[in-house]
């Protein structure tokens, strides 16, 4: 039975790190808020007993709903090897997701300092200092984190987990690919020192089936209404 | 062998989801860097090869070091008895633990919401407006959902998942503990619409273990050095 994916539809968001692990996989999926009816099916999930999600991404894989992108990783992970076997592997995988999620969190805070209800526009000032110290000092120290991991290993080996593909190198590229978009100048000199992150991102980015995802409409573009955006001012 | 957690001495932060697992667990472990010398070993850990975590807590167990609260807690979970056995059990139980840890993020924004390398002093107007939004939004949304769920069950079953305890209600209770500390006049007006929640708090710190934990000196005293803390100007 194919999976129903719940997000936003019109964004990448945190959506998109599913849907990459999904392609990826070879999975079967409706993304379901996208088709007609399907936010009004959210909305119902979300506001259901028993286990409603808080908040989108939301997966359902039968009767089961999962929520919290890290988690419906870790649930994909172990079901289309995109995670190790062992239990001590799949926790470092998860470690690392988790990271990536709280590094998502900051990039989003950039341009939403003082509330997720307000519009940007009404926290610009805001904005700007928390973007400043994101660029001076948030993303170096995530992006440098992750550098030092992949510099640690043999340099044939551009896998964040283990020697062998995980759902963790496709998020990995996806934090590239929004911070290029988003912050374009801040990052092209961040990418100097974080050879081995760009070649991961080149790595996944040719993956057959990634490559073939990316092409498709399926792959939303990247715009103002979602996690990454691009907006000059923040861009330092 | 005892674990060894890893986390800031001197505050409560993140690391006390996981003391209050490893308490109620009755797990011997070594709270390090509250030893002489701790500090030490905690940083060299994370400067360290391999499988280094990006920031504390984190928790040493035999040779595996686990970093993430809630990963932590994944694993202590399956371990002690504090989470289902069965996986779509698991997974819930986790879903919900990164919705703290959501929540968490949050409540530490207030007081920083423009970054976690300056001080409150500079930031402050920021955290008048951003506290403004948690008050009036947030909390009453993540709070609301948490007193959604329990209230979808029958009145004698306190806890969040299934009909057991999990660590997910020792850090439900954790955050009731937190919110009064920090904003004792907006918590008070929530917690009219909270009597599960305020239940659950209850029957959690009533726990011989819990109990005794908290009477002893093991629990650090909130603080303004941790993530809930006390500002007059931020409640309201």
């Amino acid at each position: 039975m194919a999976y129903e994916l719940y997000y936003w539809p019109g964004i990448q968001g945190r959506g998109e790190f599913v849907r990459l692990a999904l392609e990826q996989a070879g999975a079967a999926y409706r993304d379901v808020a996208r088709e007609s009816g399907g936010m009004a099916a959210m909305t119902r999930l979300m506001e259901s007993g028993g286990h409603p999600p808080f908040a989108p991404p939301f997966l359902k894989s039968g009767r089961q709903v999962i929520g919290q992108t890290g988690n419906i990783l870790l649930y994909l992970g172990a079901r289309h090897g995109l995670a190790p076997a062992d239990e001590a592997g799949r926790l470092w995988a998860h470690q690392l997701q988790l990271t990536i999620a709280d590094l998502v969190q900051e990039v989003h805070d950039t341009h939403h300092p003082v509330g997720t209800s307000l519009y940007y526009e009404d926290q610009k000032k805001e904005a700007r200092r928390r973007a400043a110290e994101y660029r001076d000092n948030r993303a170096p120290k995530f992006l440098g984190y992750f550098e030092r991991i992949l510099a640690d290993k043999p340099a044939r080996n551009w896998h964040l987990v283990g020697a062998r593909l995980s759902y963790v190198d496709l998020s990995l590229f996806q934090i590239l690919e929004g911070l290029r978009y988003a912050f374009p100048k801040a990052t092209a000199k961040l990418e100097r020192c974080l050879p081995r992150t760009v070649a991961l991102h080149d790595q996944v980015a040719a993956l057959p089936r990634i490559s073939a995802y990316l092409a498709s409409e399926r792959r939303i573009a990247f715009n103002e209404d979602g996690i990454f955006r691009c907006y000059k001012e923040l861009d330092g």
